[in-house]
């Protein structure tokens, strides 16, 4: 390589660096039986047990003894990867008996499994507007970058709608005409806000307006409703919903994703998308310990109680501490520091000093000015866990909030 | 959903059916130990061994003992998925390690992991001209699916070259002033045809012109070069490629893929491309089974031979039936049946009536008119199993040679 081509990739970097968001990857291996503990390697020599803050195994079923013994019941049984793509040799009976079980879990026909919740995303919106001539995509401004790539790569006309407002999206909806194919694309949790979309209310519009729906419920299911369904289970509103997209890799606590729908949709996406045909299928065994993970949790809403006590628990905390929170209704606890630089100093400070990781966010995760510390707590996470938490952050906080700029 | 929208999707589907092309994944269940024998699911109730053909676990590593021991190890050690995107709390050392083991491998300072070899591609060459100002693209043809979608989603001015054609790369980089910084993109190894790419030339091209060279080197690391570094430590080459990619799904028998690049090289797409940052990191056990996977291969020449001479014992045999196979450099051999109707009958024959699976290839995965059956004799596949292969061929293509279209 030539200095000067270095030197774009040098400049590339050292931009990020300016800008104080250059990410450092926190090196940790989590201990089994032990959630939220692991282990940190600060270096290559040192290591240390800390508890983490920011894990999106949220119902710390990653460390299920169940989802354990299934998954290497499988690798026992099969052996390790799946050798082919879904056509190519990679379908196994693993795959079948889960996506049967996905499809259930929304009261839908079909499901098709991705080898990512990204991929899900980008793979099923990118073919809508090969399907459906003409398509018009309507697409709430907040959405995950896996679903603006899919909208990109679907090259149809399309009309970002303010975060979560029915109005707004209304009056974009009329401005197109009745007959006019429709799909409106929104997210039910909002990762990084923490809010939840006004579900009844999109699919009112998307009646009216003849408009298919396609909902994100990545930070829901497992999580909300009767079933782990998601926030469409809980609100009753499944039937609704044109396409439900999940991932494996959150509340499921293995990897990868899917989407939900009729069979007859299912099966275009199948024979169509890029990013499902042309990869190798997930493993049997993330197959095997997905599917125990989703049948357990369909029968858990003890778990599922126990997860929204503990974030009530710790929400009740910040509040009597009287930090600039986003006091939301989910799970998910972000606390706005609004710097790049600050919210790295504070996370480092946090792990080095008290042996508690919750990762700095920044752009572009979230909107440069809104950086964050997001807290996810989980069912395992004791009193005691968040009582030292909050001494920690009493020390760190009086000591930066001075510089904080409180954006909320 | 309306029956308007029902019908587009119908619409959809029946365009594949009339074509032919129509994909019924067949649901298998390999049987660990035994490879490369599974068990197939024809419908519900009933089960059959067979013996696949067809699969990209090419050297069977995917059945490895140490492999699914490290596997099993590491999923008792932490658990089943990492919990995290890989800034946010998705880094473990697992993942530190495999990517220092693959920089290793291919004289590399770094190496970066992602999902799939399908998101490596994407993700990394959609940045490069985000990185490079002005970037123009010159790419092979038959680049696989994975790269189009990089480089179209990069958005800058490309160029596509002849497959393998150096006259035609070198005109149309001459067309293209000295000073713009240039990317050429291509594979080692093509997966359905089976030849490889002038690597050395192109890399003397990109030197005179001012160019990077981007590898896509997924069917052949593991099983090319004397440490399994591919094609290009086999031919001396990785110093001169800029960024060699490749996967852990195909000859190291797990799922994943990867770059491996100068540090600043990867320190950008790191910082930079979207589907890596914004995805789940592969489980901790997939890391400990690639790594473990990959160091195994490094010390392995007997199988890579074994592997060789099992292709060579399988092509000799359909040379000497005359059986019109692409008789390529490479391990895998495509029988070329031209029609995809037949392709899939002959297919549904053998493994309905003779217990041999091996996929039809149709369209997008090869240009219609080549439809196929590939075969990947393994290093498992025993004279015994080509016996029977050929026995069964030779059935079957009685009945379907005068209607083949002999397209080579």
């Amino acid at each position: 390589m030539t200095e000067k081509f270095k030197s774009y990739f040098e400049k590339a970097v050292g931009n990020v660096r300016e800008e104080g968001r250059y990410r450092v990857f926190q090196d940790i291996r989590r201990k089994r039986g032990q959630f939220p503990k692991a282990t940190w390697y600060p270096d290559d020599i040192s290591e240390r047990e800390v508890t983490v803050w920011c894990s999106n195994d949220y119902l710390g079923m990653g460390q299920n003894e169940c989802v354990i013994e299934a998954v290497k019941s499988a690798v026992d049984a099969t052996g390790t990867g799946s050798g082919g793509t879904r056509n190519i040799s990679g379908t196994t009976h693993y795959h079948v008996q889960l996506e049967r079980e996905l499809a259930g879990l929304h009261h839908k026909n079909a499901a098709l499994v991705f080898t990512s919740g990204y991929v899900a995303n980008e793979a099923t919106l990118s073919v809508m507007s090969k399907i459906l001539p003409g398509l018009v995509i309507f697409s709430d401004e907040m959405n995950h970058a896996s679903m603006i790539a899919g909208i990109r790569n679907a090259r149809c006309e399309k009309h970002i709608f303010k975060h979560n407002n029915l109005k707004d999206l209304e009056a974009k909806l009329q401005a197109i005409p009745l007959a006019v194919p429709k799909l409106i694309v929104f997210e039910s949790v909002y990762s990084m806000d923490a809010d939840i979309a006004p579900v009844e209310g999109i699919c009112d519009l998307a009646e009216k307006y003849n408009a298919l729906t396609y909902i994100d419920e990545v930070h829901a299911v497992g999580m909300y409703g009767p079933r782990g369904g998601g926030v469409c289970e809980a609100r009753g509103l499944m039937d609704r919903i044109s396409v439900i997209q999940g991932t494996l890799a959150k509340a499921y606590g293995m990897i990868g994703g899917y989407v939900a729908a009729d069979a007859v949709i299912i099966d275009a996406v199948r024979s169509m998308a890029s990013g499902f045909i042309f990869t190798t299928s997930i493993p049997p065994s993330t197959a095997a310990g997905a599917l125990r993970s989703v049948k357990i949790l369909k029968i858990s809403p003890e778990i599922r109680r126990r997860h929204q006590e503990r974030t009530a628990a710790l929400k009740a905390r910040f509040r009597t501490a009287g930090y600039p929170f986003i006091d939301g209704e989910t799970h998910i606890v972000p606390l706005i520091i609004g710097d790049p630089v600050e919210c790295k100093t504070m996370s480092d400070r946090l792990i080095e000093d008290f042996s508690l990781y919750v990762q700095p966010i920044n752009f572009p995760t979230v909107p440069r000015g809104t950086e964050r510390l997001r807290f996810t707590p989980s069912p395992f996470h004791t009193d005691a866990m968040m009582d030292e938490l909050m001494a920690a952050l009493n020390v760190v906080w009086a000591e930066f909030e001075p510089r904080c700029h409180n954006v909320i």
